[in-house]
């Protein structure tokens, strides 16, 4: 089942619209006049114009349609992020920060065009301090690149999002995974993060070279970072918690005869103290197929809702005519539908849209999130303002003035505002 | 010993001068005018302009001399601080927040004058989930309270910084203790937030009532606010995590040749994976009485730094000829040097202030911080510019711009901006 599903997704996923139709021909101007400037900064070969290049720049792994950028520049240091940043921010260019273009929510779509800044020649591992339990990653450096590299210290890196995402871009965007009950997510294990700003100026959120395991020291920069998404800055360095492997691991499979039986089971088992990384999966390193599909819905709600939410939900796919098994991480109440779509049938894509909407709202009326770990991007952007309401969405859009007050910075995420 | 020291540390707090003498004659006529309008929000029992109530709320459990409050608002509810905050705004009247005044770096004191809200009678422990582990508690709720209401159902709340804190001011300072290094601190453990901004308007940061376990829904509010010391605005509710009470706790005394070997054992103990709450200290539940010392330094450095600074304190405080047991969680990285002042000596409080501020600078040199668990209040600004670079100053500068444009909420904390 899992290769049949990965295969029908991946065709999905090649078959996406492009859209190269919106209309920019002042920014386009702007960036022939900085072309030169670009090619100074870094190489030749780091710029790039290639319609085959921004195409693969301008869409991550979701449903939405690919939106390339402009142009795509390859930097190998942060010295070379800040002084293209610099150029961009002098000619009010946008600025799209790209990992590994694995995000599931449309994050890296280059909505108003502008500069695709792709990071994956920053890969080195800096750092390592396994007495201490840190390391320092660029931001071409993967999840799995960086276990490799730690392979015989006897410590990893635990937060698993599916995917071989770039550990700065799971920064950005607040990834965590299946993992995440015991060891948390990105917000619990990022120390410290090198950001270049909308502006090109370089800024250490906790500080220059500081690593300490926790502080009380002003306002939590680190955190603000952590999930902004590319909206704020672009992430350049992250140090990272790091944790011994533990030398027993034991995996259960446990039939139940319900789903409110399996809740209240894991609800136990947290109660009695059992150190759990995570909870309701059918194996250990499979089901990572769900993390390729072509939409995954992503709502999580308190633990005890999750029975009548998944009923309810169940009984909403039936009701739609659509395929959507539910993999759950009930440990921490987030579980996700993954959407088979038939890209040629634009009904269906209609109900899976309403769908997923319904399935937000519901999440929603129950105490939850619209999205528990892959971020807001494009297509959740009014979900959030149900989420959190007016003030609140006012206040993130004052920190997003305060921070980018060109909203340059991967505009058109998370926040309505300055979308075209 | 511990008796001997609690006693005589409890003299010298109470033996603090108090600074009465602040000139704020036309501040002082705009509260005249507001009394009226805060007798009619609160009631008159809710309005104190008494001496001895004014100078009980102008100084917490440090070193730093009391700064007395105009005079002192005492609050039932969200709409009465809401309604109180909107009268203080109108007539540019500073707002100090008030929990239990157990903090230790000056974070109450009225510098600049203006109205304290005492948050003693908002003390309702709200919407317990045990299914869920959460529950949601108003600002005079206590942590020894909380646990006290947990009993019976099998749930803990673990973030213990020693004193009986008040929730809210805990998230407030980003408060965390010896059980971090298991369940993490305030920043890890804190769901939810209401907050009254300085104009009186009520933010819910992750959105009204929602709690789930994790959530990527925008810029992470909840973590902006916790730690900001009342800077930012007043913390009326808080959600937290709860965990289940560990069926086993083993607690071991070990002699160590030297604090290498110590530091060394920790590593290969958190290595290995075993469930630590803390590390390093004489025994549980004594020790308390260090959080009570007029004079508490908190430094925390990457774990592997702490034999050489320890070692290098410990030389310090000969040649400084000061008195100082330190205490620390090795397992984090953190420890206090818990300093014994005699109040009548004012060479020996030189060399006291001397000594700490070098300690701070040995842990920045080592890639530490000057706090990690106390907050910077009143007399940590100046080293936490030096922690975090200029440009950090500055986005924090412009996020308490963004949120309290007229500085009016708790003045002179954190950041030098605005100081007298």
């Amino acid at each position: 089942m899992a290769s049949d599903v990965f295969v029908l997704l991946k065709t999905y996923n090649n078959s996406t619209k492009v859209d190269l139709t919106h209309d920019l021909s002042a920014q386009r101007a702007a960036v022939d006049r900085v072309l030169s400037a670009f090619r100074s900064i870094c190489g030749p070969d780091g710029v790039s114009l290639g319609e085959a290049v921004r195409e693969q720049h301008g869409k991550d792994e979701s449903v939405h349609k690919c939106r390339p950028p402009d142009v795509v520049v390859f930097p190998r240091c942060v010295e070379e992020v800040s002084a293209l940043a610099k150029v961009c921010h002098d000619h009010n260019l946008p600025i799209i920060p790209f990992g590994t273009g694995t995000g599931l929510e449309g994050g890296v779509g280059a909505v108003k065009g502008g500069v695709c800044f792709s990071l994956r020649n920053m890969d080195q591992v800096l750092d390592l301090h396994p007495e201490d339990f840190d390391v320092t990653v660029e931001p071409g450096v993967t999840r799995k690149a960086l276990n490799a590299y730690l392979r015989d210290t006897g410590l990893w890196f635990p937060v698993d999002p599916g995917a071989d995402a770039s550990l700065c871009g799971m920064a950005a965007t607040s990834a965590s995974g299946t993992n995440a009950v015991r060891y948390g997510t990105m917000r619990e294990n990022t120390l410290n993060l090198e950001v270049v700003l909308s502006d090109g100026r370089i800024i250490h959120t906790a500080g220059k070279g500081r690593r300490p395991r926790k502080t009380s020291a002003g306002y939590n920069l680190t955190n603000l970072f952590v999930g902004s998404e590319g909206t704020l800055g672009i992430i350049t360095k992250t140090t990272l918690r790091l944790y011994g492997i533990p030398e027993a691991m034991v995996s259960a499979v446990c039939s139940f005869p319900s789903i409110q039986a399996a809740v209240d089971s894991t609800v136990q088992i947290l109660q009695a103290g059992v150190p759990i990384a995570r909870i309701g999966e059918e194996e250990r390193e499979k089901n990572r197929y769900r993390y390729l599909t072509a939409y995954s819905t992503d709502v999580c709600v308190p633990l005890s809702r999750l029975p009548q939410i998944i009923v309810e939900t169940k009984e909403d796919l039936l009701e739609s005519r659509l395929t959507g098994p539910i993999a759950g991480h009930v440990g921490d109440g987030n579980f996700h539908c993954l959407m088979v779509v038939d890209p040629n049938d634009p009904d269906e894509q209609h109900r899976v849209h309403l769908f997923a909407e319904r399935l937000a709202r519901r999440a929603l009326a129950m105490g939850g999130t619209c999205t528990g770990e892959h971020g807001v991007g494009l297509g959740k952007r009014v979900l959030l303002q149900e989420e959190v309401g007016p003030l609140a969405i006012q206040v993130m859009q004052g920190l997003k003035e305060t921070l980018d007050p060109k909203n340059l910075m991967n505009p058109g995420k998370i926040l309505l505002q300055g979308d075209p």
